[in-house]
């Protein structure tokens, strides 16, 4: 078999002089030669959690801070996100440690304010075919990190990328965070091939969701440095202070010294594959 | 096995005098003693099409309307639907032939234009847990038509269905219209299973898709009676007055003389189950 | 979308005469205008059990009998089976009942002593591409119901087929019983568009599995019903005297007064399509 | 989530002394500080063919030989490998090389044959819940290779492995090489998470096979990658010596001077997480 992609997707593909997409957000760069590591916890629950958290990933190496302020929840009893206060908190991180903020977007009209506060638009992975945000982002004025969809493949992943690159917004990372499979063990199947597939066939950059993927705490560290081996671009970690009294996503979430740890080990492997951290 | 649902799932399933939810939408019913047909084109095209497919669906029993204006499509530059103009057209079918309407709408703000000229709101696949959308339709006048996401479990289609309820919205129709799998002959994988699941555990009616589900005209037939034997409450079918050159999904689309037969063919199997048409 | 099927299927798909093949098993028919229904015990427990499930499901109609002497279980612990003495078993069943007997083989030198003692060689879905099994049926002089793998493709089932026809045996029943799936309610997930699917293609018949695709008792009966209104030529459904005592798959066995109510409302789904029971 | 696997699988999980199963076999170690690297082509075609293959992949730093004698094709039309003459040159190959064989035996009867001249008996991932060939390999006295099934769960490949260790045969090597999905791009989705899944809850070795689970050459050195740094004890790459001209699988084969840039790239890989090639 040969990587056959639709000729109908025309800008997220290679061609035309496009090889490769840097995307620079403040001093971190997705797509060069270092693996860029976001981290930081699934919710914003608190000031002093985040800021908390955000010392932590810095500390630890981390180039980037995540932190949901508005949250897709399964059911409407759950916990939503602080919200605007949310935002104001990961801005104040962001002062705080100097790290770019991703933070997720879930309908048209809350993107002016998402992008007054954040660095990054992440677009969920249950909003990737929701065809009126993608065009809204793609008038956005900040890149966008795109989830994949929950059963997407990897030419509609593509197409939703398609979507944001025509509308004018040329900065997308997509990431990987795992596909709906028949496991009982994980939450979501990780399809690792898709990062060289991505690789070989388009220009963005890539990066990997190891901890919504798997949802399991132990298998973070192993499928990060898979990840890296495989060709990411960077990875996009929960970390949390204290992941037993978290929100939502504690049995998933590293605690700080765990994501040290994990920084600690993954250096060299990146540099094994002619990458640094 | 006995089927265990979620307890944080409150008012989409059964109990507390809930037993069976009828939905009225103008002279139709869902969820009675009749299996209602919703036909009609996967996109509103002009006028004439529609005006067409609506008194040919009407003629061969239909209970109501079905047609896009404002399409999910997954490239940029597929047709996008005519927007406000295909919900005028559409409105102008339902004078025409009494049949109520059903048209997807995708953006929170589109639903009060939506819900102005339509009678039932339909929430495509890919935004089945696009909660700020699910949000605002638990805050419409008019009933839902929920699809289930492309790869949602029984417990997510439910807890997306309590988001309208919780909302306020009482009338939510479900469809089961194919879930992701690795089949090639077919888009999706009718999940026929569902039905009876969801009738035995929900109090709300649902409905099958034996379009969208398999992709292949030949199939819709059989499947719309596998649908209604299986206790289903309606059914969800393109019809094209001309499918060669139809816009979207010719190739699964039923000429009016093929619907003609399915109606034919359809009662004695409702009939059979202790159900009309 | 077209049906389109490889074209190195030879012997399996419609073609030079042959389109629609009937299979006589005694006095009962696969393929034919009547709807076979195959019923008994997951396994062989007793010969008293196997009795009572015999003359039970006799009486309620059902045209052959099934019960399993060689077991595949998925651990090594679990129990295997009565071997021969559940083969002697069965043969007593028939002579009691007058209904032929399925049962499954597992192993190419088990087929001689099972082909002694059965009408019906069944090959399980976890042998569907055992090929030296299939091979080994293909020389067998009796007829061979064949499960579609758990995972198999309509097109790897076809194939499966095609290693028996292929072999010289031309008595071959194809079985739809559920394909993996993601879904938690339900052990697999029921692909009832196989069933128009391999009646378009093929012209060999095929029944459908609504106990162990579904694995929920309460799902047998409405999915007994869409099979039959798909198009199935037949069901093979599993009864016990007493499921709460069953050595395997108690869960989703009927009792003998289901079975009875089964074929009661089942006999007006078939004469709806045009058949009998 | 932790990783809760049923207390039903006694054998094939860490417990009572038992940590890490070492397996040795002629001069190779799987399980140890070593990822072996297991290379050959799909099929035995000739003894020059396998010559030439075994020297290639001798020189590069292979550890250990693969070649299909007997072959599971999933058409009675196709190649179905040279059978005892094919195990004849493979036994010859190792002469040459020194590599230990590892080849797939299909039935119980071919256990006997194949044992006598390959170092590694492989069960294919068609046959990983073909009890009665497990059950006879149980008893063989060379170490097993098997293959996961095409959609078997983590528990279900544990449990294939328990009735081998169950028969008495401790030397058992799992192989992950992808499992059924909705891809169109692959053949398989290959699930490395189950390399970590495996390392923490069971003491066998794992080897992942990054051939048939992509079907795609350019994706083999990425995943080779990936599955060393997930923690994976080794892997089985398809290597032919001239691709085009290959009876089966030549779009997944590696040609000579693949593999060996393979082996010079991933040896700072194998470092880079504690272990050597």
């Amino acid at each position: 078999m040969t990587l056959n992609i639709s000729s109908k997707i025309k800008l997220a593909v290679k061609g035309e002089g496009r090889e490769s997409t840097l995307i620079r957000i403040g001093d971190a760069v997705i797509g060069g030669g270092k693996v860029a590591v976001i981290a930081g916890p699934c919710t914003v629950e608190s000031r002093e959690q985040m800021i908390e958290a955000a010392s932590a990933v810095k500390a630890a190496g981390a180039s980037m801070l995540r932190g949901g302020a508005f949250k897709p929840r399964t059911l409407p009893y759950s916990f939503q996100g602080l919200g605007l206060e949310g935002l104001k908190i990961l801005a104040e991180a962001r002062e705080e440690t100097g790290l770019p903020v991703v933070t997720e977007v879930m309908a048209p009209e809350e993107v002016a304010v998402v992008e007054e506060y954040a660095d990054v638009l992440q677009i969920g992975a249950r909003n990737a075919q929701n065809y009126p945000l993608l065009k809204r982002v793609g008038k956005a004025q900040k890149p966008v990190l795109l989830k994949r969809g929950l059963a997407s493949t990897i030419e509609e992943w593509l197409s939703a990328a398609e979507y944001i690159l025509h509308g004018g917004n040329a900065d997308v990372v997509l990431c990987e965070r795992g596909i709906r499979g028949y496991g009982r063990l994980t939450r979501f199947t990780l399809d690792l091939a898709a990062v060289p597939i991505v690789k070989e066939v388009s220009h963005l950059p890539v990066v990997v969701d190891p901890s919504h993927s798997t949802g399991v705490r132990s298998l973070v560290k192993p499928m990060s440095k898979a990840a890296v081996a495989a060709g990411a671009d960077g990875l996009i970690v929960e970390v949390h202070p204290h992941p037993d009294e978290a929100l939502c996503d504690g049995a998933q979430s590293l605690r700080p010294r765990d994501f040290e740890t994990l920084m600690d080990e993954l250096g060299p492997v990146a540099r094994s594959v002619g990458r640094g951290l």
